[in-house]
């Protein structure tokens, strides 16, 4: 029931996304009449549905903290529930981020060893794609937070991108040693000493190399990379505005957009946020696809495709196995501060 | 000296200048030999320039620290001086940002009342221009610094864009008032707690909010709007690297693209990294202005034309006079945490 054209942009990404995983089985969670209607006209679909009623819904404007509170009876915390008692690989939901966040870390819980789960995004770069995490789960991270997301990011792109030992970088406002904050230095001061990791750590990377392509994994804190997210989302739609009006201000640049319409259309589907819809939520014990809350079915689809990769890979599981090579990080730091996950709180972050 | 292409892209960019702004007068302090040979042909703005003789260079990658101790005979030093003493209005160096900005905190020093100087940058916008504080002077933000940030930022976009009362957001992850983190948050409550500030508070907003132009000044600390605006071009040029491979692959799509070529040299020139160039360090006792250390003639006269504009609206005092409006707050924080001028460090940010 989450985002803006649910249940409707929920049933027809199912809809195509049964198309392309035709072994995939949904369990959809919400007002079970009103699901059942939409799903009339999509026999198929439909046999590979199971609907379970919740009556409830959580607003996207809603607290995390009410949420967690009054929410469960929600198509939200059904959901997770399902992947919490493994009757589901994996939730995905278009809804309220922050309540998102908060029933899943309450629900499924931090992974042992991660601190704090991270929101992973795939990121258009000149070389393909790459991975930018935490993207808003947190509102700022210390170094062992950022080595986490180091991991999980790291275990991301091998099984998403299908590479053997991904290239990383830390986000930082410059490349040298000096620049910086404190978190940033610490964290790649860790990275750089540890033997045995299962990426290749290539220490600081800017802004602008995040759509360079400089590295397959970006790791920030979630201020920083939501920030970035944002500001990078903004950037392209300025752009795309900047084209439509320079291609219609005079008859020879119509009749050249006309010619060159095959060429736009692919740019459009290059520029297509709906194309790489999803934000992982990673280092719990189960995963969690959050969808755009204004896209419609075939970024929900995006989405749905992102989950069933996700349960494809065994995120977690193969999480928990990159965990282990950062072992003597956690140890050496552990001397200095305890370790313990972090409980849901109100201050998780990111807009719906 | 600065820049990748000194000393001929800043001759380059002091004769388109010149005639620009026929009654400012110029002191070039460099090489004067080579200064004069690149003046050779350029005999009008050899009138309108004084050269002065400085045989070392910053580099590019010197460190901050470095840079201050060794660098009283360097052209970087001694332009700031020429400010310092009054001769000049305003500095513009092409050069390493982390040492001009330690050079400037030390000669300059922070006006009274600033506790950290920022770097302004100007951002296009689907409505026009927005003003962007800090982008990298600094590595991170405290409450107080933001409102600083706030005021400075309020100046400039009075100054520069002729706004009366500007609008202002602080940049956050979300517009609630529950998100975000302490810095932003306690700032939020500061400024929206204060009467007779000379802009108009609009709370926060978010990464894409910037080029929507939803406020005329984003606020933010230097570690997350350094971040941004790099993020911010690396888009930009990802999106026109993607505009021209869909151009040239097919036969229509060239043909297309050459009737339209008018439009795209629009849609070129609004994406053109040097007609926006320059990050103003403002909170000093004289204005600098910083160019892109990549920038030609065409991206050196545009920082320029941003340093006449500073010299004419006189900003040090205009800022001095809006900080009286925050003294309220100011008198609110002293009563917590003494309130003290910051001393040229080494972690001063942002690469050339």
């Amino acid at each position: 029931m989450g985002g803006d054209f649910a249940p409707q942009s929920v049933i027809d990404g199912c809809v195509i996304a049964r198309v392309r995983h035709p072994n995939v089985k949904f369990i959809l969670h919400g007002p079970a009449q009103r699901i059942m209607e939409l799903l009339q006209p999509h026999g198929e679909l439909r046999a590979s549905c199971e609907v379970r009623d919740a009556s409830d819904v959580v607003g996207m404007h809603d607290k995390p903290s009410q949420a967690l509170r009054r929410g469960r009876t929600t198509s939200m915390w059904r959901a997770l529930e399902s992947v919490r008692h493994h009757e589901a690989d994996v939730a995905v939901s278009a809804g309220n981020t922050g309540a998102l966040m908060a029933m899943a870390k309450f629900q499924l819980r931090p992974m042992e060893g991660i601190v704090r789960p991270a929101i992973v995004a795939i990121w258009p770069t000149m070389r393909g794609q790459s991975v930018v995490l935490d993207v808003g789960a947190n509102i700022g991270s210390d170094p062992l937070q950022l080595v986490d997301f180091a991991v999980m990011g790291g275990a991301f792109a091998r099984a998403v991108f299908g590479l053997n030992r991904p290239t990383l970088g830390l986000l930082n406002i410059g490349t040298e040693e000096i620049k910086g904050n404190e978190a940033v230095k610490t964290a790649a001061k860790l990275l750089k000493e540890s033997r045995a990791l299962p990426f290749d750590f290539k220490g600081f990377v800017e802004g602008d190399d995040i759509s360079a392509g400089t590295v397959d994994v970006v790791v920030t804190d979630g201020f920083t990379g939501n920030v970035a997210l944002k500001a990078a989302e903004g950037t392209a739609r300025l752009i795309a505005h900047y084209l439509r009006s320079a291609l219609t201000r005079s008859f020879f640049a119509k009749i050249g957009a006309f010619l060159a319409r095959g060429a736009f259309s692919v740019l459009r589907t290059k520029m297509d946020p709906r194309s790489v819809n999803g934000g992982v939520f990673l280092g719990l014990n189960g995963v969690v696809v959050k969808s755009h809350g204004g896209t419609d079915g075939l970024g929900f689809a995006s989405a749905v495709d992102l989950a069933v990769e996700m349960a494809r890979n065994e995120m977690p599981r193969r999480i928990a196995e990159d965990l282990k090579t950062i072992a003597p990080i956690i140890a050496q730091l552990q001397t200095q501060k305890p370790r313990q996950p972090v409980l849901p709180e109100p201050g998780v972050a990111l807009a719906p």
